[in-house]
């Protein structure tokens, strides 16, 4: 019986006091494919329905503007083939227009559907900043729609398209409103990067970076190794070594990145080793958009704390540069002209906001693992910055 | 070790699997109590603070213009007493106010008070209205702010205020967006009850109404025994009868939707006993807005089902006279002129799609208890609907 159904009374005074818990058990599927598209493969057709239910005669598909002009007429087909009836929603790409504007556009999309509440999963083609958009969209329709996740770029496949967090930017805030609202699947597909300019491979192995800088040495080596040529064959595996090492790649990367939200999917933790890169990051992004991509603004936020750590004596020298020599190989930045003293001051007291009072930085102490520090003073970020804007000055 | 960080072959393809699995669990506190803007009483200045932690030094409280009238200095005299600056917002009243504009103006302070993201629980002091905006905006604000809610109305004291659910109106759909997000704690002080119009305390009654039809007959009687003078004292318990009375229909009303919202609080079950008036009542109350407000809106809803239950044979002629002399006596309406075919089969229709594909209506079997039926037909709503438009007829 649920203790609310009994009311106590208060030691102190004549009150009432009914205490109310409940648990929720959240379960979602990450499949890393291939070939979504081809009429033959019923997983796209059939994503987010259970085995005992036949494909539903109708969807509503979200994608962006450039998905849709380079898949739109296959992904036409192959619905087509399945015998779905489509209705299409295509938002703009592109992080400037990640906005409530387009979460409330979704949402229309929902209504003159006249989507069912769970059993007619929403399909999310495209990159983050889609997925993001969707998965806010559905979060909140009706306080919650299932959907699926088909990310089609680098940093959606390992990152953005595998978690639970889903938002939009506000105000000049980072994802400043959002939920947490996991797909039911997310059907990773490889094939879609063939078709992504190397600046968006770039922009994903960022992320791919930062969990191996904080968790996973082999992987950093992998990337040492094979990170260019995976750039340039776009992860599309032209000879055995190297697809061999491009699957190893995505494996660990979404296998690592999974391994530390799975514990802590709602962020009852502040201290997150996911969050390396993305102290200072936030502010820059929005302060530069559209300039910076998602992941450069990580990467430039990972050299500055890569130096922080080597300036305490975390890194050694030649650590540091290796990891900034790495970063130049995957065609990232190091610097960026907005870093500025007020700014970086100014992005480190909004992230201390977010994570509610205190630093909760994490610092490379070795390439492949950190720790949390909550210490870190303007001067060592200015000397970092400083450092980075010209290293043969120090 | 999470599933998640070991992948598993497919069976069929080459695919990599990685199964996420999490448990969330939520508690939140309900306190029937009273006097919570004397300035002795510390549980507003500590509300949602863990009793080790020191009373907050500043706090942001949001609440509508109608109780910044009434209540405004006793509410600014009593945080200055406790020594608590306050950082405040004051949204307008009323259903025609509850969209995401609203939702944004609270995101808009909650970011220029620099709120911390999990210590500083947002006050929100008002109607249902103003409590779903604010559990809606905390909701979404760094996906999750913790908050307090402080109902005023007799419907915040005994349905909105005390529940998981948050969300706005949205493009003519009734609380079409939004969240679940209980507050940490929901403090109900019945002296503020005093200053409602006796239309808000039967927009409140009947949701307790509605707890009293489909689960609780002995509330019923007690409604039909006290209800009147209840509503016309205001629940302000001016004899110690009224006052015996007041306390139990609120502790049978707030027992009884609690120990049903406990069990199904992400309303995974949607078959559920306390959408009872909740049918019809949606589409109609967003249709005549502002005229109808959201109690009515449900007791018009209440007197249909009651009627089509009669029509069925599950209620007796002098079980659904009861009941209907019972919503009079409580000042409810039993029909209004937008309750014609069309928007009636629009309304169910809609609920439906809210069910996620079948109707899933509750339908009284007796005073105090409720079956659910998938088999409505739009005649027998007809046939209801013209029976309450003039029982003569009939």
């Amino acid at each position: 019986m649920p203790s609310s159904s009994m009311s106590r009374q208060s030691p102190l005074r004549q009150d009432a006091v009914w205490d109310v818990r409940a648990q929720q058990t959240v379960e979602y599927e990450v499949v890393l494919t291939s070939d979504l598209l081809a009429p033959a493969n019923n997983s796209l057709a059939r994503a987010g329905i259970s085995a005992d239910t036949p494909t539903p005669a109708r969807r509503c598909v979200i994608t962006e503007r450039t998905v849709d002009k380079l898949y739109g007429d296959r992904m036409r087909a192959y619905f087509h083939a399945h015998s779905v009836e489509v209705h299409w929603l295509v938002l703009d790409s592109g992080e400037e227009h990640k906005d409530i504007g387009s979460v409330l556009r979704a949402v229309t999309a929902f209504d003159s559907f006249g989507i069912l509440r769970r059993q007619e999963p929403v399909i999310a083609v495209g990159g983050g900043v889609l997925t993001d958009i969707v998965g806010f969209a559905c979060g909140m329709f009706r306080r919650g729609l299932p959907h699926v996740k088909i990310p089609t770029t680098l940093i959606g496949l390992v990152d953005a398209g595998i978690g639970a967090k889903a938002g939009v930017n506000h105000a000049g805030g980072k994802n400043r409103i959002g939920c947490y609202h996991p797909p039911c699947t997310a059907l990773l597909d490889p094939t879609f990067l063939d078709t992504l300019p190397d600046r968006q491979i770039s922009n994903g192995l960022a992320e791919i970076l930062k969990i191996a800088l904080v968790l996973d040495a082999p992987l950093f080596e992998l990337l040492e190794e094979f990170g260019p040529l995976l750039r340039s064959e776009r992860f599309q595996g032209r000879t055995p070594p190297s697809a061999l090492a491009g699957d190893e790649v995505l494996r660990r990367a979404i296998g690592g990145m999974l391994a530390e939200l799975e514990p802590n999917l709602w962020e009852h933790e502040l201290q997150r080793a996911v969050d390396y890169g993305h102290t200072f990051s936030p502010a820059l992004e929005m302060h530069a958009m559209p300039e910076l991509l998602h992941g450069e603004a990580v990467a430039i936020d990972m050299a500055l704390t890569t130096v922080i750590s080597w300036q305490r004596g975390l890194l050694s020298a030649a650590q540091r540069d290796r990891v900034l020599a790495l970063m130049t190989a995957l065609g990232l930045p190091r610097t960026h002209q907005a870093c500025r003293p007020e700014l970086l001051a100014g992005a480190l007291a909004d992230t201390v906001r977010h994570r509610d009072g205190r630093q909760r930085m994490p610092l490379a102490t070795d390439i492949g693992s950190a720790h949390f520090v909550d210490d870190l003073t303007g001067d060592e970020v200015r000397a970092a910055a400083a450092y980075l804007h010209d290293p043969r000055d120090h």
